[in-house]
């Protein structure tokens, strides 16, 4: 349902073409500081870039209709509304008919019926994320009066991949700096090629956001089930096109010696630390005190202005479609804020429920 | 916590080195056919293979003390007890001042403090799957009741990687037909081969599960949260040793353009279909009415004969540790039927949600 | 915390004199119809009559900014807003040092500090009854499908208390006929009489609603712990000063002898039903086909205009208190949409759980 | 379902005639004093009196499957199985067509079909609150180490009520001395009397328990839903037999003036405290720091040796029946401690979401 988390509650609601987006965080301690403009400045991380972003022009202003006086949290839940503004509707309706492939129309369809509201993708639509990076902006207050920290960047796009070794505030003194969020201004140019290479053959291409959490405190997670990493997982996969996860070496992990993968143990400044982080910093589901060091895949954005083939419903017969509309040719620079404001919720609900934040 | 699960809710419990693990299933519907016997075939494929898994035996004899009569499910909840004969917990107690790298020793001891059973990891253990694997046995009954069939195989195992085109009935044909869990012949030969090198030189190797859902209707999945693929990716993460997890082109998806990833819908005996699955079944959080598809990876065992580099918490100083006991030099070929255990609750709890086992 | 419901989900926000108050209601089937105007008919039922109400004038204007298109509901959350307009905040900062008896300022101050908002009781305000009247709106069009209504009146105001026996459809063809919402014209003028009374000594009186749910299918409830009767009582308590909850006989089952509390199954024209309904239509915490009969004991008013004795939180030393501004001398004849509502809710979500809506 | 808490989360399991009763604990921190023998002891409390209570011998010993080590909690779940041993199942069946009045039976059959295990009202019983006294001996020693402490006893049985006031510490002086758990010899004598009159006539009575909680922090309860009142009343109508649920005043607050029914706050040795407790220690669901005070209102016995009137479901009609089988004439004295068990869960659960218990 639309509802996630345990000691820190995140709500959503609306639409891509309805009255507009929201959301409800409920759980948030009282006294945190944070202002309207704190939740606009995240939101903003989140909009399109000229160039290689779609061209619709939302200025998602972002209301705040409870749960703050006076600069701080009240205790009560937080509720935040954006409307909708650029709404175009009218292709939508036949997509009715004859789904777009990649999208989410076809089982949508299937589990609503007809009163599925398909327009925009409607409750599946991206912009669902804006509520969440709003509520994400408390959730980043919350994490600071602990001193733990979040950054995101670009490691790949398309085929451009970013295999260099970077620390966490390597990544994080650049966050933002660049329209496809890359972590250097060489692999910044080499990505913003890359989309426009897709883009302007009509077409798309995916990548993988890689984020890590930093200042943590150990023996963060709820096992058996409601371990870190599946957390974290889970709210990814809320994430519209995401198709993978991976913690630490991940999927490299398959093909490693255990003698290769097991970081040793050393102590650090009177600190237990570890040589190296191939576990990203989880450890039988629960924090090691090691930066949490994970990956996210996203697939290509699945509107493409390409002819593509697909069904129609009510003939019962194969059919072609031509999507039009406006899309963004890449959707991972816009996804980074999101992936980073997805991971602060759900390390705020950890922190809360392992009782980090009683006095 | 260790509950998971809406409509069908799993709580484990137990240790390692404890009277015994056991499960509670809740929220299975009356009437549904299942034996002990069918319940401790499920558990005896977990166990393991001579040769290449562990020397620890354990007769794993499952007791049902709550929720059958006749062979039928009462609607009551189930529950599964599990005893433990074979342990010996001598060789833990140095664990507490000396954690073994890539285990849960260090972080559970800072989370739980000295009260914490340490004996075999405690509930971090693997064993904890046992009773897991004993109620995925009911949820499989279930799904059979409605045509829906999970079938997973070893897909990688350290450097043997298995990139075989494979359907649903080639995999679902070779289940457990081999100790490796390969879903050939030939690559369970290289397999087994790769685990005994490892194995001889005192070390472990990981792998990859890959896993099949056949028969799902479509539309499975409660967004904006709780998606097919997100729910599915959580509890996957719950099973010890996991560091990532993938739908279809998965982690692929990240270098392909759109054209290419989206899977064009088509009409196939009056059914819609896809003629490609890059989406692993799953478009928007929905099952689509592809099989669902997906990968899962497994880190090496954490426990070596190796001497390896670790802290004395209590001197707070550097040492070294040698992890004795008996373990599996791979934990993949053992994990193929917890997965789809695993996958089965997930499955079958969205089902009810969604109100497919309504009459 | 502030959401309610398991297959359908109730989250309220807001505050008494902030922007607004809200709600989401997530998990309703789509195709229910509903329209704007047939929310703002339940909401309007919840404003204070002239002459016995509170003096506060609210327009209570509902916005629907999500989930519904054309009439009918998405599948998609629907959400609510109502703003504050007629809000004074100016007397409330006092009670932050001198706590009102009978509120709720003592206990939330110190669970949430000096940032609590306590204008008008902040979240504890009967305010937040508002947005759950709305949510409860599309729950009886939901129940309506089914043929399940809900039915609720004034079965005592301070010491009038109406003892007449009062089939389903006497009560539901009275409904709101009279200011105080009592079921007869007799009872009305008596009733208002005693609030009027209360009103004029500058003190306030209690009440009982007692409501009655028809129509519904045998064997709602989820035993061991929810069951019909704890939901319906947990919700209830949720009302703000709600001090008892019974069902059928009630307390006064305790004085009674089994022979003649056990009500005697009948057939009636093809149907079980029973002669009696001492058990109020549940039985071991699930429907049995007999109208479902609960009584909700209301506190009167907090609010008095008689000075009464408080402390000082500050200085730790006894004082007087005046409470000022504009209050019900009773809030019952008000709270029996709010009972009606919650009861809706709770019964549309457990059909939900049990599947009777399933196709 | 059959889990209830949020922090502090109770599982049971089991039937009346099955192999056994069960339950699990899960939440429960690290380091919390508890033996086999606390265990036992509160479960003893629940057994039969001699004369008063049922023929039904159950040892009930109680078996601690997990979660305990060398008298402590490890933080792993808790599990308790206690076998059933003195069963009798060969009157049950023919219930299957002819439903007993007062119990579960008829929605039950509806509601799981043929395959409800019926016998002895399977999972429907009583018996199924002896797991539940277990587990809440765990959360009496949890609460035991914030100086939190519940006593209860037997306020009403049939039409002797006692009316005395009474204190904490007269009550708890006072538990358990009288096998119908009175609070008085005086009381207990009147009582006793009470249910052997009803049993020689093969009749029962109800009765009213009540109970308070002592030393609880200010704050305890998590509005809008999750209330103190809310939480424990939902625990309480788990409870079979039970029929209503007040705080403080409860049903006589209706009847009652605001200028009567506020406690005025006054300050004691430093403290806050109220001079009367009308609310029952409940302001807004919050706990406000006097002892929390509420009263369950209990049906007589079910099952009673006279002819009872009921259906033949079979063949639809009206019939008679008696049921035979070993019963308590009053069941009010067992439940007392069942009572205390299920408030000291609550409770518990309500600390540990509020920080109470971190250090």
């Amino acid at each position: 349902m639309n509802t996630i988390g345990f000691a820190l509650r995140l709500t959503v609601f609306g639409s891509s073409h309805g009255p507009g987006v929201g959301s409800v965080l409920d759980g948030c301690p009282a006294g945190i500081p944070i202002t309207a403009e704190m939740v606009q400045r995240e939101v903003d991380l989140r909009k399109p870039a000229a160039g290689i972003g779609t061209a619709r022009a939302e200025e998602d202003l972002v209301q705040v209709q409870s749960g703050l006086l006076e600069g701080k949290t009240t205790g009560a839940p937080i509720q935040f509304f954006i409307a909708n503004k650029d709404t175009d509707s009218s292709k939508y309706q036949a997509f009715r008919a004859t789904p777009r492939p990649g999208h989410a129309d076809y089982p949508a369809l299937v589990k609503y019926g007809k009163d599925h509201d398909i327009r925009g993708g409607g409750q599946f639509s991206g912009r669902m994320t804006a509520p969440l990076v709003a509520a994400g902006a408390v959730a980043r207050s919350l994490l600071g009066t602990k001193g733990v920290r979040i950054a995101a960047y670009s490691q790949a796009i398309g085929k451009v991949v970013d295999d260099d070794v970077r620390s966490f505030s390597d990544i994080a003194d650049n966050r933002f700096k660049y329209s496809t969020r890359a972590a250097s201004h060489h692999v910044a140019a080499l990505m913003e090629k890359e989309v426009l290479a897709a883009s302007k053959e009509g077409d798309s291409v995916g990548g993988v956001v890689r984020c890590l959490v930093d200042g943590l405190p150990v023996g963060l997670g709820e096992p058996f089930f409601d371990t870190l990493d599946g957390e974290l997982a889970k709210m990814m996969f809320a994430i519209p096109a995401v198709k993978g996860v991976e913690f630490g070496a991940g999927f490299r992990s398959a093909r490693m010696r255990g003698s290769e993968h097991n970081d040793p143990f050393v102590m650090v400044g009177g600190e237990v630390r570890t040589e190296t982080n191939h576990a990203g910093g989880i450890l039988g589901g629960l924090s090691n005190g090691m930066p949490v060091d994970f990956s996210v895949a996203f697939k290509p954005t699945a509107s493409i202005s390409k002819e593509q083939r697909t069904v129609d419903l009510s003939k019962k017969e194969d059919t072609v479609i031509t999507v039009q509309g406006r899309h963004d040719p890449c959707i991972v620079p816009r996804a980074v804020v999101v992936v980073e404001a997805a991971a602060a919720l759900v390390i705020a609900d950890l922190m809360l429920r392992g009782g980090f934040f009683a006095n």
